[in-house]
């Protein structure tokens, strides 16, 4: 007789990895095209080494969004969403039902708390965008950015 | 009224940080004072940054044994079991039930195997040992080691 199966609470997995392996980021870039000269990039990613992918397609499988490209830098493969729209409507949500135990938790709700000011156009203009500034600046102390926050608002 | 609080599974939550930041490795070390030579050491650790301790302090509650020190290595914060019994008893189990989903699980099954086989003693005598050294050669495949294959059962 086969053992009884445990049905798995993948979503908690996806969490615990994701607090291990996971990254929620915004950054700048600078763009003379818009109106307000910079380009805000959310982005949710988490990597892997290149043997054992499993559990980025896994995450690929399980939020139906997002893509899955080799890191040259580090070797690694790196799952990753950018898109606004999705970042709203699939990543976030199950982040804040299956929460990160570990303080990644305040980049985390710092993330959301940004997309949302996003997805109300707030960051096209240049009061909108110090707000978003000042909250991603909090985010992932350690951190490299190619601009400082002085550097984006003095252009402003 | 406060929300509903959702009943979280940290075993599942374990598990998948485990998969990202977990290892399990079996390392041997030279030592004339055994009957056979060679001390073999079963390790199960997970890593995180010192900031952001508060999954291995999770672990450390849950499992009910092991430490945490500072890796000055990487200058990270690593929990760590290395009682063969502990493994055996506690965290071997946990794995067995809650089972990682990348292909870190083969090394674990091939761990298990290992402390299993070492509670029998077997890897107090020459021909357990090289069975032992056998399985734990095939972990970890990008992992370090002091000692080849070959220089050990050459010394036995």
């Amino acid at each position: 007789m086969p053992a009884l199966k445990k049905k798995r609470s993948v979503r908690e997995y996806i969490s615990g990895f994701v607090d291990g392996e996971g990254c929620f980021s915004v950054s700048f870039s600078k763009r003379n095209k818009l109106l307000v000269g910079w380009e805000t990039k959310p982005s949710f990613s988490a990597s892997q080494n290149q043997d054992r992918a499993e559990v980025l397609s896994l995450m690929q499988r399980y939020f139906n969004c997002g893509f899955i490209r080799r890191d040259f830098s580090d070797k690694t493969l790196k799952y990753e969403v950018r898109s606004l729209s999705e970042l709203v409507e699939k990543i976030i949500p199950h982040f804040e039902e299956y929460k990160l135990l570990s303080s990644k938790q305040k980049d985390f709700a710092l993330f959301a708390k940004i997309c949302r000011l996003m997805q109300k156009g707030k960051h096209k203009n240049s009061a909108g965008l110090r707000q978003v500034m000042k909250l991603a600046f909090q985010m992932n102390a350690s951190g490299k950015r190619k601009y400082t926050q002085s550097a984006i608002i003095a252009s402003l």
